[in-house]
Order: C-alpha cells, then sequence, then structure tokens
C-alpha cells in the first residue's frame, strides 16, 4: 500500500485537518467529536442542512459546506459511519430554530446513526426532517445495504435542498424538495480497479486485469457483475440503459448528466465516457440541460466512474443554478 | 491497461469531443486543427491568452479556458507537443487586434512549435508575446529539457496573467505579469506510481512496491531520485525544503500554497500533504493568504502530488481573487 499518508489511524483526523486549514475562509472544523461547518453557522432563519458518512469519499460530504449548500458534514472513519455523538452536535450546531434536514445515504448504518441523532436532536427541541438517498440502480439489496444504495445522486440532493434552504424554504418544503430531486435521479458505476482502505491495507476486493465490475457500490462492495474489460462506449451503454430505463425517462424531456470520477480515473477519460452518454441521451431525444464531470463522490483511489441522470424541472434548473460556495462546487459567487 | 477509452489513438480527440459537449456554454472545439477556444473570442480590446502542451494533464490547459483565463488552449497528442499548425489559427482566432500572449511551459518541443507559431502569427500581422514557465525545483535539465521544466506554476500564470488581460492590460504588462508569476513561483512533484500512456499500453517507468521517485516530472520523466516509501510529512517536507530555499522565502512574507494531485491520488491525501506543508510555511513565519488543492496539472493516472509555493504581492493576490469562469476554475460569477 502506497499512500499519502501518515499514521493509516489518523488519516481522517489529518486530512480533516489539513482541509480545515485550506479552506478556514469557508468552514470551521470540530476536532473531537469530529464534524465540519460553515463558517457563519447557524444562518438566522434558515433551515440547517446536515449531511454525513464514511470517509474515503471526498468532497464529498465535507467540500460541499458553505452558501447554498450544507450547513454540517460529518465523516467517519474511512468506509463507516459516523457517530450519533457527531450528529446530534453537528445538528444542534447549525440549527437557528428553522429545524434541520438530515441527507443521509441509504447504508444501514447511516440511516440507524442519523436516526438516533434525529431523535435525540427532537428531544433537545430541533425539529428535524431525513431526506433518505437512493440512487444507485445496480443492486437491490448489498452488502451494507437493505434496498438500494445512495451514492453520486447525492451531490445533486444536497446541491439542491441546498439553494432551496438559502432562498428561506421551510423545513418540510426543503425535505421534499430533496425528496424529489432522489425520486428523479438514477446512478450506475463502474470500477476499473479497487481501492484499499488504509487501516486495512490490502485492497478491499479483487478484479482480475481485464476485469472490470459493473454496478459496483461506492466502497468497493459487489454490484452486478463481473465482466471482461471493455471500451469505454460499451461500459457508457451498459451504465446508460439501466439508468434510463429505470428512470422511464421520455423524449422531450430535459435532464442533468453527471459524469462522476471514483478517484483514480483521469479527467480526459470521464469526457470519454460523458460524450457517449451525451450520445445516447441524443440518440433518445433527451435534452441535456446541465452537467457536471469530476471527482464528487469517489472511492478513495478506485479506478472507475459512476452515471447519474436527473430528471429537471424549472424549479430544479432554477436551484441547481444558484450561487453556491464550498470548497468543491463554487459558482455565482 | 485498464482505462475507460475506446480506440487508443483516438483518446484526446473522444476527450476533447466530449470536453466540448460538457462546456459548449462556455467554449469552441475546432477538431481539425484541433483547439479550444471561449465561446465569445476574440474578446473587443482585449489581450489573447493561449496556451497548450501535451495532452494526458487535463485539466490543463483547456479546463482553463473561459472569462478571466485563457482564450484558446491547444492539445498535443498524449504527452506531445501540439504543432505549428495547431497553434497558428488558435492564435489568429482569439487575437482582436490587441496581441496575443503565449504561455508556453519549458519543454523543448513546446517551446519550438509555439516559437514557430509566433514567427508565422506575426507574420500575418498579430503581435505575440511569450511567457516561458519553468517553476520546477528538482532538476535542471531532464529527458524533454533545456532548463527547469513548467509544472504546477503554469495553472497560477494562467490564472494571474488571465485576470490581467480581462481588466484590459496590455500586451506587454500582461507578459510581464506573468513573468513575475513565474519568478516568484516554485514546485517539486512526487511519484507514487506510473502512469501509462494509451498508446504506449504500458507504464512509462517503474517504481518498486516500496519506492517513490522525488522531483517527478509531468510526463514520468526522471527527477532527482527514487527513494523509500516515507509516510506524506516526511514527503512533504523532502519537497518544500527545496522550494522554499530556491525561493528564498523569509519570514512575513505572503504565499499562495497550491497541493496538486497528479490524477490518481484521493483528494484526502492531498489536504494531509497541505497540512504539513502548512506546519512547515507556519513555522518559518510565512503567512498562507491564499490556497489550492486538488487536480490541476496531472500525468493520467499517476499517483502523488505537487506543491507550488507563489511568492504573492497585493497586485498578484487582486488578481487571483478576480472572476473566473471556466470549465475547472470558477469563482466570482
Amino acid at each position: 500500500m502506497k499512500k499519502l499518508i501518515n499514521d493509516p489511524r489518523a488519516v481522517v483526523d489529518e486530512s480533516v485537518e489539513g482541509f480545515g486549514l485550506a479552506h478556514a475562509d469557508l468552514v470551521t472544523v470540530s476536532a473531537d467529536p469530529k464534524y465540519v461547518t460553515r463558517k457563519d453557522a447557524p444562518v438566522a432563519g434558515k433551515v440547517g442542512l446536515v449531511s454525513g458518512g464514511g470517509s474515503g469519499h471526498e468532497p464529498l460530504h465535507a467540500g460541499f459546506v458553505g452558501r447554498g449548500m450544507l450547513d454540517a458534514a460529518v465523516p467517519g472513519a474511512v468506509f463507516t459511519s459516523p457517530t450519533p455523538d457527531q450528529i446530534i452536535p453537528a445538528t444542534l450546531a447549525v440549527n437557528s430554530g428553522a429545524g434541520v434536514v438530515h441527507i443521509v445515504k441509504n447504508y444501514t448504518g447511516d440511516v440507524l446513526n442519523f436516526e438516533t441523532a434525529a431523535e435525540m436532536a427532537q428531544a433537545e427541541g430541533v425539529e428535524v426532517r431525513t431526506v433518505l438517498v437512493n440512487d444507485d440502480v445496480a443492486v437491490e439489496d448489498s452488502l451494507y445495504t437493505a434496498g438500494r444504495r445512495g451514492v453520486g445522486g447525492t451531490v445533486l440532493v444536497e446541491k439542491i435542498a441546498g439553494a432551496a434552504a438559502e432562498r428561506g424554504d421551510d423545513l418540510d418544503a426543503v425535505a421534499a424538495i430533496g425528496d424529489r430531486v432522489n425520486q428523479n435521479v438514477r446512478t450506475m458505476g463502474v470500477a476499473l480497479s479497487a481501492c484499499t482502505v488504509p487501516h486495512a491495507g490490502s485492497p478491499s476486493f479483487d478484479l482480475e486485469d481485464n476485469e472490470i465490475e459493473i454496478g459496483i457500490g461506492i466502497h468497493g462492495e459487489p454490484g452486478r457483475h463481473k465482466i471482461a474489460m471493455e471500451n469505454a462506449d460499451g461500459i457508457t451503454n451498459r451504465l446508460l440503459e439501466p439508468i434510463l430505463s429505470d428512470l422511464g425517462t421520455a423524449s422531450g424531456e430535459k435532464v442533468l448528466l453527471f459524469v462522476n470520477g471514483m478517484g483514480g480515473t483521469p479527467l480526459s477519460e470521464l469526457y470519454i465516457v460523458y460524450r457517449r452518454a451525451a450520445q445516447i441521451l441524443a440518440e433518445r431525444g433527451i435534452a441535456v440541460e446541465r452537467s457536471l464531470v469530476g471527482n464528487y463522490i469517489t472511492s478513495l483511489e478506485m479506478q472507475g466512474c459512476s452515471v447519474s441522470v436527473l430528471r429537471l424541472d424549472d424549479e430544479m434548473t432554477a436551484l441547481w443554478d444558484a450561487p453556491v460556495h464550498t470548497p468543491a462546487l463554487r459558482w455565482g459567487v
């Protein structure tokens, strides 16, 4: 294992510390319990947005803390859910009185711990709503999940619900738009290589030299099937088909197309995937109104990508376009 | 070789095509000869900025085309200089009459081809100035270079000179500020793994399982030495020492700290490097006024990073902060 780390057990501590130093103008880091808040939190009158999950998916979630997106992010150990004793103080810290929305990727540990934290925060008088993200069309149940996993769509939920909170929507409205994004987004991923959790020290799964895993999870958990390596167009076809069929897109619809890198794949390859995905959508008469290409929800140094398609309506498009100022996503400000 | 590509010889064509589709609001792609221009080029009265070089370093350079940065980027084949017959039309396309600045990384092929193109463009009546970037402190001469190589500092030259052009500086002034950035920036890189050029099909150099290369070039060309793997703090010490000693920074100075990923290293690890680099600067009484962390000048899927330190003055800081709207760098708009 070759990594730019010191003590494998200190990876999250040191990485979050460096993140806090690099973005001290935007965020405040609480070291223990560990969570990251927007520098000006709580924002008076605004619904607070909190997300979190295992580390190893950077920039998700801490990279999305800032104006127009999250108020707090709660990083767990690598590929391990954050605990209620982190989520509770993060929730309290961003509550201005308008309540807090938890955005939770559908993994059993995350769901349980956010649920516990929501109950405890509510006992302290904070109204909490939860948006569950489960956009992965690859598998119904997986190693860490009952039901579909939350993957790339999470970034889009956080951006759009974050913009709704920023414009002053109330608690139920912010949760509702988050749910609407989740209902209209589907994602599918592929791995060309495994990744190594620092404290484990060896790859989390095996892939032969000429083998890839279609429908991979963001923790390297199994997807649909391993197949022999194919070219980018063939792989992209395999990702798009189940996405579009599950989403039920029709000609004339407008979408956001998101090609996400898993961490170890060059940007140039993501654009080759984007090219084919855009061709497929064009062939079906679907208009790509917005796009996002880059490493936004990763799996350490895994090689591979995921593709997400979000069916847009005018309100979602406007909220997507609204100003955002976070370490990893920024425009309009 | 496992890559998200189709024909290895079509990688640049298809990647740039996908890039053009994803960012059609910002850029125009000329397929043959291949170059990318800002959508509204030429901008009346503004000095044009053109950069380019071998592909495989994305988002550099095409990702920096747009308002406040480059007017055109000229991508060569992977790790291969672009040719004059690409650079000339790109130069002509962005000339509004105010002249054009070429920003050229110091590699023999790039220098020759940009020089030829500059002469030809000048023969057609376009005034051209050249800013040569040679910020790499690792080696004096290398496999592809006489003198120091141009590496991470290029991104900072393009941003700051781009802002100067955008505010209306004339040709000589834009070239002068570009030179000033180059004179005040130093960079050093490290590779944990090699990378594979698609049409070559095998890694461009060898590293043992417990070996890293200090002072690596962005094409995998040799650096200072191979050493046994060390921890992140030790590696960061090795990168910072020659940078600061060569730059001659003194206590009380202000700098921009740029930790750049080589393409295959997780963002979380870049922040661990950032943390140690920030500690070193703090110990020396140097103030980090601005920061940049991410994959901005890469070497395909290479694992590793480079660190750049730019000595700031007030004008450079103001130009760094000026609005920029490109696919890979955006703020203030």
